[in-house]
């Protein structure tokens, strides 16, 4: 398996919690501090006591300009004047792109053709190239590797990479410094899963910490590798083909660093139906006042409709992961009920 | 004037600079610190450098709970057992129906019958008595003066009284705090009235830290009863029966008490249209992910498309200030364009 993510990832060893420390420091002024929101009714509804980390109010509106940030920052001087080339179906990629202006390099997006406007827009806004590719007969990886290969443009993963992991991490991270500065402790963390490069990176974190805390991941039905992954100790795939409204967490499986970090550290896996994550974005609108995109309500759905036997009546962390969705959309999704 | 303040709040003097200094630290721990944002984009549309205070992430979705917290900690134990009335289209009575249950004291609330559903729901929610009025032909003031005699309730007025202007001021005093923790200041802020409790008790918070920023009202077109009376000098009203869609920041003329303190300390008032009011909500739902009620975003829409010239290109600090709307509504402004 070590020889299966050295081809990935082009390094040797797994991100560790000092990786998540080192990232950390790393970031410090690229990126926001994201508060953390609690509320009464939110609380009743789940049957625990709800620590809801406000990822959606990061730049780019999710984590991902964690992960990219850290990658990019390490980038080493000769690799400048290539830039950089990712694919996404559109928060990484906004991530990257908002990344790569910041320190002003050049960077190539390889986007799905039916990815939310308000992504596709972002990335455009930052200066990025957009490639367009058809999601279901095209691979976006070949094209990728192909755009690396013209231009020299290094590849940033999207998840299965140590820096991503890592920097992805340091959300966790400052959750739990936030949750000490509180005086505060949560008993379990909820985090929805695409590749896993969050949830492996705030595993991490905690680590650091010495957080105690039970995870666990929170998925789609239909995408629900993770959870199936989890409870059969190995690594499970989706069906191809699957659809599902959250566009920001749709992945095949698990990934290699991802799943080796992950798999060990997680308790299990939450799954959620598309109802249950609609009902999870109207309650963010009534009572947080805030926009989440369905794959970045995953983990508040789960919280509040499928939580773990385990979690119920206790102290539970989660994170909103992405408010990019299309105002037609959400309009229609706030105004179903 | 001074004796017509007194017959309306019940007190003699102003609220100082001191008054918001000991209220921001009796509502230490009853109010949420609310988090600034800063946009980029938002920037570039503006033509100035915004630090934007999300007030709508307070607890009830906006400022009101600071004023009516501070008003409700200071009644005397005898007070406790009849409770409290307060009229309110909405956000004060929200602010007053929560500090109440959160204190264990009984309230009333009178509200417009054509209130906003989901200001309706939040008070019956915190268990509050409803009373309900027609706006056009039913006098407020004398129905909450009504119950008081019966019942024997203390009022909680929603702008014009020390208490919640100074209780409001905290919010100025911890944007204050917050810019100098950032190691930023600012050369303007822009704030929406009604009232005017708020921005009020903002110029006192500023007073206190010795932050000498340009202030500037921020009121819809058919309600600029503010920027007319600071050109006049003089307290100028609004035309009777003029509607807008900013229902929370409906009033007729600003107050005694606010008109006194913040009269001289203001610099000109901005006034915006109900489409660039909707298109600063439409903004704030893309970049801020935040969701903003149209009275909320007065102050955003002034700073996007109504900035006082003195304020080009200099750092502005705006509060975002409520953002309870019904979703129909809501969905509706952000759909169109």
């Amino acid at each position: 398996m070590s020889t299966k993510s050295k081809s990935h990832s082009g390094m040797s060893d797994l991100p560790t919690h000092q990786s998540v420390v080192e990232a950390s420091a790393r970031l410090e002024g690229h990126i926001r501090k994201t508060p953390i929101l609690r509320h009464k009714e939110l609380d009743r509804i789940a049957g625990a006591s709800l620590f809801i980390k406000a990822e959606t109010l990061q730049e780019t509106g999710s984590f991902k300009l964690r992960g990219a940030t850290n990658h990019l920052l390490q980038l080493r001087p000769d690799q400048y004047s290539a830039g950089v080339v990712a694919y996404s179906s559109g928060n990484h990629a906004q991530g990257v792109a908002r990344a790569a202006r910041k320190l002003g390099l050049p960077a190539m997006i390889v986007m799905p053709s039916d990815a939310p406007e308000i992504k596709l827009a972002g990335v455009r806004a930052d200066g990025a190239e957009l490639v367009l590719y058809a999601r279901d007969t095209q691979n976006r990886e070949a094209i990728a590797a192909d755009l690396s290969r013209q231009s020299g443009a290094v590849i940033v993963p999207s998840y299965d990479d140590p820096k991503i992991i890592a920097g992805q991490g340091s959300c966790g991270f400052e959750f739990g410094q936030q949750l000490n500065e509180m005086g505060q402790r949560i008993d379990h963390l909820i985090c929805c899963t695409g590749g896993g490069g969050l949830i492996s990176g705030i595993a991490l974190g905690f680590e650091a910490l010495n957080i105690p805390a039970a995870l666990w991941s929170a998925e789609p039905e239909g995408h629900d590798d993770w959870a199936r992954s989890l409870k059969s100790g190995s690594v499970q795939v989706n069906l191809p083909g699957t659809r599902s409204v959250c566009d920001a967490i749709l992945t095949p499986q698990p990934g290699d660093l991802t799943w080796q970090i992950a798999g060990p550290r997680l308790s299990g896996g939450c799954v959620v139906s598309d109802e249950q994550i609609f009902e999870a974005m109207r309650l963010a609108f009534r009572h947080l006042k805030l926009v989440v995109e369905p794959g970045g309500a995953a983990a508040l759905a789960a919280a509040l409709f499928a939580l773990p036997e385990a979690a119920r009546g206790q102290r539970v962390g989660l994170v909103l992961t992405g408010a990019n969705i299309d105002p037609a959309l959400y309009a229609e999704i706030i105004t179903s009920a």
